[in-house]
């Protein structure tokens, strides 16, 4: 294989680049943008080398605890569960979430040979029952394997004594009734407030 | 800006990768697959370092004169005019075209500041003055910059005496009639052929 050749496997190996984007990207970058590949490059090692875990949520994090963990302003009554350091950036971009989180490796898929070990459902509880924490947020997505997870993980905490929550299921702002699916207006509708 | 920040940052130079895609390929690479990251971090780094331009036809070579140029049972009379090396990547996979190549640096795009000495015009033109070439193919593109710069090169070439063709414009293989845009049915009746 060219070095060429190599360049284009190796980007095809990211999420969503197939054959083709992998040629335009390697061309790009090669006919229009070297100081781009460069950067790409010493990017990549940076981050492989200097982005590991925090030891206490499991996200992202260069140093040992990351910034929320080490942000003893945060609520620490509220523990939220996501799938993903991508999920929690999400929560955290709202703005309207001001307790701790927890983050699991993915999520249950039984057919993946992805279990509540795999995940990480044992340094949850652990997490869970430090005392102060006195709701856990399940945030997993609302997929079927989302809610699988978020299931047992409701049961685990459960026997632990420990109160869970799960975010509300509903009709997305700023949608039309009309074009929303059923099985949400479903949902939104067994879960309807009072006003 | 943290490690995982400049990664994002770094990918989104990539062609179409914006803000989410970059997000969720830095994501991927470092919960999934660091080596992925590291297999691409050093495909980076070997083709900067060792994919140059061919001293002949300018596509892209890791020796000084690409495989094609080198190989001597080609058709020395025939030379086709590319954009970019995909193009003639795109030409090869046809497996119907025996001659030689020249690789412009773009087409011309007076809005962007790229004229003829950008695309490599003169280069161009000392290659087909070689005395074996007897025709050049324009295969640019079929846009307004592509037919322009064919344009300009039917035009030089003329002027020194040397005979130039262009890829035929008709309803591509494949296509109903009915779903074909009506710019492209009037070229394939004017440019109509005996059967």
């Amino acid at each position: 294989m060219t070095a060429l050749e190599q360049l284009i496997e190796a980007l095809r190996r990211l999420p969503g680049v197939g054959q083709k984007s992998a040629q335009r990207m390697a061309y790009h970058l090669l006919q229009h943008d070297r100081p781009g590949a460069d950067a790409l490059a010493h990017a990549l090692q940076q981050a492989t080398h200097s982005v590991r875990h925090c030891e206490r949520c499991y996200t992202f994090s260069e140093s040992p605890l990351c910034p929320i963990c080490q942000d003893s302003r945060r609520d620490a009554r509220l523990l939220c569960v996501v799938e993903t350091p991508a999920d929690q950036a999400a929560m955290e971009r709202t703005a309207s979430y001001h307790g701790y989180y927890f983050v699991l490796q993915g999520r249950i898929s039984p057919l993946d040979g992805v279990g509540t070990r795999e995940i990480g459902v044992e340094p949850l509880l652990a997490r869970a029952a430090d005392g102060q924490v006195e709701e856990v947020i399940l945030a997993t997505s609302f997929t079927a394997e989302g809610e699988a997870t978020a299931h047992v993980l409701a049961e685990a905490l459960r026997v632990r004594g420990l109160r869970s929550t799960r975010l509300a299921r509903g009709v997305p702002v700023g949608s039309e009734l009309e074009y929303v699916d059923l099985g949400t207006i479903a949902h939104a509708l067994v879960d309807r407030r009072a006003t």
